[in-house]
């Protein structure tokens, strides 16, 4: 199994302080909530915050302690079918659009669950500090945790948009104003080049293989669309003009009544504004427009004449203009894109790509119920690179893919646009 | 205004007390919730308890503290539209199947909304006890709470037994098992007869006019039907013998897969038990059977070989045989229809009638948005009587028309039969 | 079985000659038709022409050859799935919403296989003249057909107004134009009448037992709504109003954004036309308005201060005022409303009635399966009364009921007021 | 224009020919349908046959003779509505899931209107024999006809599979029955190669640029998957293994209950039956299964232990092994796969790639609405290749590249296995 063979070792302490550390994070990103806003889910791709909260200690559960602890007592014999996801060979999961219709267990529940696998979890690192195989999965479960944590923040989000008295998570700090930059074009040259993770750290499986692949000269843009811009194509009559639109797209903007990113709302006074994790704010016109999707960003970049990067063209750049992975991250407490100094081509938004979500050359699973953990979803989807403003920094890679079907844009969700020649 | 003006005078603080009852008993309906439980909406037609606590007094806010109290500050702007629930001429409500996907406002915020709104309603009817327009709206807003708490009752039940987890809402007592005598037939003699409210108590505007009907000589039975009798048609194919059903009853229980009354499940032994207010239960026998549609009542009757009564049948009946209202109702505690004794209509479970919910020949709606109250209802809905055993008993009379669509069946709903010779 | 015993016996001639003009004219209705409209289904109500064309005759196949006569043999296997329109008991029949992706049997086919049925059912009659059984069945079937020629009226008509071409059935006479009366009112007096059939002619189940009725005193206007007056409930905001609609009705006209009667359209000029069978017409403000729903009808009377008759009330004035069934039936050739003469309660279009459809007391369905006629769809329908201008003569009855849901507007549909004092 | 400059001059004499073949072959396709078959539309991507031949006219109209014939009278006003498929730059087209719900035109006159398009073409061709831009856009549109004559053999079967009497379209030659070899293994080496179109005849936009694509060893099977084959896969449990299948795929088989190909059916005896346009025959166990969905050949090919082609690795493959395009097609007359000799690639069914469709580098889209061609359907859609059973041989390319939806089977669709080692 390239996953686990792959990886370091690592001690017993830095596992247990990561292990701590994450699965503490979870609980702080909840923190602002009232116990209420726990059990939302304004649409079946949305969880409630605390449906994540239980899921991501399920996993520890059903991948770990139920099969590596002897001893190991199951919380309770009825979260099994409650809070898997989608790991049908696990069984039949409980049904996604439903997760908001349950008030028990309660959240104080959920903690104490929390606490028992947490408990358990420390236990079992220690005993098996040299297992390699468990190692593998206490990482897993742990990048598995961090992806939720986004998901969290987002969802949250969705939830405190869709009430009409428009709550705020909390009061973040307004994040600063910096006019953009007109484009600088990095360009990458075409040739055969590699993509794919290729050293002894952690990677998803649907990183690898690292294998060659074969591009033509490209520009990427130094820095995503901002809002200012892609106003200028709602106001150009983009949302109207079908020439622009993929024909799925055509579709499902007209079924949706979709003319503006997700979260905007226009005042009488034609002022833009959107929701964010602090409640309506201003649009800020030098920020990276977020929460299009990718047939949005694929009508701005026929509009503005270039097109999307493809994953490779991304990745390829990202290696050579951003060999350290910075930028506006979760860290930066601002949970929200502003404007971005230098070529960053991580943080912010995800970046949608060109590239349908497929399997390298060469790709295989996981063996066993955790195969389920990305080989299914190549279909239908597609990539998106580089991290958003509530990923976490040490959760993301070069070789980092994420994947949403076209429609979908709850995310924070940019454009960077890419072009043939100069 | 019929009801306005026919209802007696009452002294200021009869009011008053009624007032804080029937207040105070909202709030404990809800007292062995968790705060996850206030929120949830499992269909459309159920609605959160919190709403239910927060609705109720926004009638009172909209219909007297908006109006008759000069100075009244209403607690909060928004909630006019989070609250109302179909009082179109007020204003368009917040879309009723997404009550359940609100975490705000909390519940310690909506327990505030109470007391602002009871806080002024006191000053009010403190001060205006001599209002006949004033008091009849004062009780109209309690009768209209009342049946509130008969529906909090059973979307908790609702809310529960979807949940896989089945909690139990509260440890109720068990009520008695007697064994279920034989039909006797209660007779109601033909000719013209009078039903509709008569005197100058309260009664909603549907009640009215008091007037003449003609009836053909009639049985009804003394009791409800029982489980055992309603097993006995289930075992006996009643679910897949088409000529006993409505047409749109047998299309209804074919799409939903319909083959026992609501929250029945049998074991592997092939027992039967139900969810109850306290959790699964076998089912009782001996006791009413419930939580089955009007399709099924009907179908039911068929196969019997009778028929439903009409409402007005059931009125002139529970007239002659309980001229008092005394039953199984929310005050015995059992929460559960259970064996009845004598020849009580009143209690257990609200009897489908064979009647289409329709004006009473010279029925008038009350003016204004409060006329919005009944008569709107007046199209494809049957109607029910007898109050059920989540039904505060002083809520009810023998005028009382109840109403739900012919395939509702999550209200305590059950059957009592007709026939018209013995 | 009460209406067959009923049936004063007639001759082998007098049946056979109805029997073979009935049949004459469901193919004649079809005669303008060219072959590709025979099998058009605009929506699962409505059903192609060649399906009553061939149902029809399935009818007497299932009711009388295949019972009555010993050597028949069945045109097609096949057809008794496919033509079977609802009698579940005989048979689950093919899917309703469907019958419009059938294109065998071809149109040529099916006349063959009406010739198969003529043929064997002549024989029938021929040899079966003293049976009052097989008397009562082959009226029961002629009166069947009958009430699918009006269906094939308005159903050619729905699949013509579907079509952006908006072909016309065929030139049709242009109804006169006579300038609208004002109302006259006539009474019906209080006490107790008696409706329903009464003498041994044909007539359906749903019309017996006839029975006494109590009404008070009311007045029925001499005339339907026309267009003109409709047209003002329009333009004084009509549909935007929620006081004057059901709810039911209210939600209904939103969803599917009603504000005009079916088929009327609006050109640039403001000028409103209509589709009809001749094909795209000026709306004539003094015919009756047609092609509304009950939930129309109820707010037009609301709005005028009246209210829809019941359907006793509309039977003892019929029975009053129009002894004869005179009025603009089929046999005039208009095929569309027209400005009535005379106090006609006949003619023209269908009246909505307040009353639910619902079993007249003692009312006892034909034993077996011919028993799903009518019985079966007592809920949720409202009933009408007076035939219209597709309407055969021979085939209404004083005592005739029609029903349809309080949706349906799609066949000929209208209004008469009713007013409780003068 | 790449299209249009690629493409080699002509005669006027050749095009002509071409032109009055293709035209004849349409109107030949449905010679045995009966007038009522060619307006039947079993779903909304199943088009009804007389729309075939409408549309395939209108855009000769839309795309030529509106533009290029000066005086050209259009033969309808309404039929630009009626028959414009998707371009929505020339307008809103008619409803496509309606496009069953129209009796008018009628077929008569939808021939009468082939011809008056037919004629003026006719004149335009002769007329402007020696310019490229017409000429190109007549090898499109009859390019575009061939590939609505192959629709129109799979509408037409899945019109007829949907009856229940189960009509034959026509009665066709046996093919023969050879038994099939087990697989070769067609070696294709890695390393840069070509794909695309590359002389100056005709091809799609889609099939633009011709570009390099690195690839590694592969081998593919010499002959697709056949039925004895697949049924073992369904006879051990594929359809109920969760593992092997995509998650939008497992999603979808279950909520449609799949269990087999389309089209089959199980008798009492469990002999396998399958609809051809033959009618209903047994199931060949040597010839290649069809009507599999991509998320089927998918799961197949998990199951075998191996996967699709790329569709790079199939065009490589094809253009060593099957230089000349042969194998099954329309012109054999069999319109049924069958087992096939030979390394074809080319003929019986459509093969399934792993391939998303999407554009090559440096695409562009035809300019005008003409663009609308390919380009906007780039998303959610998979590469096919090879051609089918109903294909017109001179219709196919080795670049060619079709695509449909990956839950898609009413086309000749098929599975060839390919594996990354021997």
């Amino acid at each position: 199994m390239q996953m686990s063979n792959a990886v370091t070792m690592r001690t017993n302490e830095s596992l247990l302080q990561d292990y701590q550390r994450v699965r503490r994070d979870s609980v702080n990103i909840c923190a602002p909530l009232e116990t209420e806003d726990y059990g939302i889910q304004t649409s079946p791709e949305i969880s409630p915050p605390k449906w994540h909260l239980a899921h991501t200690s399920w996993f520890f559960e059903a991948f770990l302690l139920n099969k590596e602890q002897a001893d190991y007592r199951a919380f309770h014999p009825g979260y099994d079918y409650l809070f898997n996801s989608y790991y049908e060979s696990v069984g039949t999961p409980f049904p996604r659009p439903k997760r908001g219709l349950l008030s028990r267990p309660t959240v104080t529940e959920i903690l104490a669950y929390r606490d028992h696998v947490d408990s358990a979890m420390i236990d079992l690192i220690r005993a098996q500090s040299d297992n390699a195989s468990i190692q593998f999965l206490v990482s897993l479960g742990l990048q598995h945790e961090q992806q939720h944590q986004e998901l969290m923040y987002t969802d949250i989000k969705n939830i405190f948009a869709f009430n009409p008295l428009r709550p705020a998570y909390k009061q973040l700090p307004e994040p600063p104003t910096i006019e953009s930059e007109d484009y600088h074009w990095l360009a990458v040259k075409g040739g055969l080049n590699h993509i794919g993770h290729g050293d002894d750290t952690f990677a998803y499986d649907n990183e690898f293989p690292r294998h060659r692949v074969l591009l033509e000269d490209v520009w990427l843009a130094h820095r995503p669309v901002n809002n200012r811009e892609y106003l200028e194509f709602m106001q150009d009559g983009g949302y109207e003009d079908t020439r622009l639109w993929l024909s799925d797209g055509w579709t499902h903007i007209n079924k949706h009544g979709w003319n503006s990113p997700l979260y905007w709302e226009q005042d009488t006074n034609g002022k833009w504004w959107h929701m964010t994790l602090s409640g309506m704010r201003p649009v800020d016109m030098n920020a990276p427009v977020t929460h299009v999707s990718f047939y949005e960003a694929h009508a701005y970049a026929s509009w503005a004449g270039m097109r999307l990067p493809s994953e490779a063209e991304w990745e390829v750049a990202a290696t050579q203009y951003s060999p350290d992975i910075k930028g506006n991250f979760r860290e930066s407490g601002y949970l929200q894109p502003c404007s971005p100094e230098g070529n960053a081509l991580f943080g912010d938004v995800w970046e949608w790509t060109q590239s349908p979500y497929a399997p390298y050359p060469g790709f295989k699973p996981l063996a066993g119920s955790i195969g389920e953990y990305n080989g299914k979803f190549m279909c239908n989807q597609m990539v998106l690179r580089g991290g958003s403003c509530v990923s976490p920094q040490n959760h993301l890679r070069h070789s980092y893919r994420n994947f949403f079907y076209p429609h979908e844009r709850w995310q924070f969700t940019g454009i960077r646009l890419a072009k043939d020649n100069v």
